[in-house]
């Protein structure tokens, strides 16, 4: 039986790359028909050989995990071709640090709250005007 | 003049890829020769064929900043083949998500505060234990 043909329709990667799909295809279980932009992207971007190199180095059941992170990388480059993905981690990071700054100085305004009660407390900086507490920041977007 | 040899040293990528280095290669400025690790991994992870096309693809002056986030991305694939630079965006959501909440989580102390004053304000949640004042929160790891 397992040298029967495979009748099933070829997976995107086979129809891409114009092959034979066979029953031990590396592609088959991670690109199905159906999403043919997965694998163009992929292509693409990492070149088929090293997503199938890549595919034979990592173990089974992490295959799904590696196909889809590279298909998420490969998106990200075709869409920013000078950052790709790495634009989303520095966006990620500064949001990440404008945040701490604000529960910084939330935290000390709390502190002094604490400390002093609430008369002392300057609230000169809090800003009702939205109907929210929000607190304004050196958020660097 | 352009059509003299090079004298220089071949720049990384055409040392790695055994090839003549000529004054208008396209890696040169970008991989320099005391950088070989920088094309070994970029050249590993996305071929140098892709990224000689892609260099064609952006503007001169954005090609710096597309060698650099290729070389980034190659780096953490490399140290991470399941889930290579996208593993980082994942955390970096998850610590976001968490300082988010615990900013909601002291903003809504501080507007208990404002409001009542400090005496109605149910402290148990403060931790001054390491004599800083940290907000215990629900931060997912």
């Amino acid at each position: 039986m397992m040298t029967s043909s495979y009748s099933n329709s070829p997976c995107a990667a086979c129809k891409f790359l114009r092959r034979k799909c066979n029953q031990d295809c590396i592609f088959a279980p991670y690109f199905p028909p159906e999403e043919p932009k997965k694998f163009a992207n992929v292509h693409k971007v990492f070149g088929a050989s090293n997503v199938s190199k890549l595919l034979n180095e990592v173990l089974p059941h992490q295959r799904e995990d590696t196909v889809n992170s590279l298909a998420y990388e490969a998106e990200a480059r075709i869409k920013d071709p000078v950052y790709g993905c790495v634009g989303f981690i520095s966006g990620l990071q500064r949001q990440l640090l404008g945040l701490q700054k604000e529960l910084d100085a939330t935290n000390a305004d709390l502190i002094q709250f604490t400390i002093q009660g609430s008369s002392s407390l300057g609230l000169g900086h809090v800003d009702y005007s939205n109907g929210f507490y929000n607190y304004p920041s050196n958020f660097e977007q």
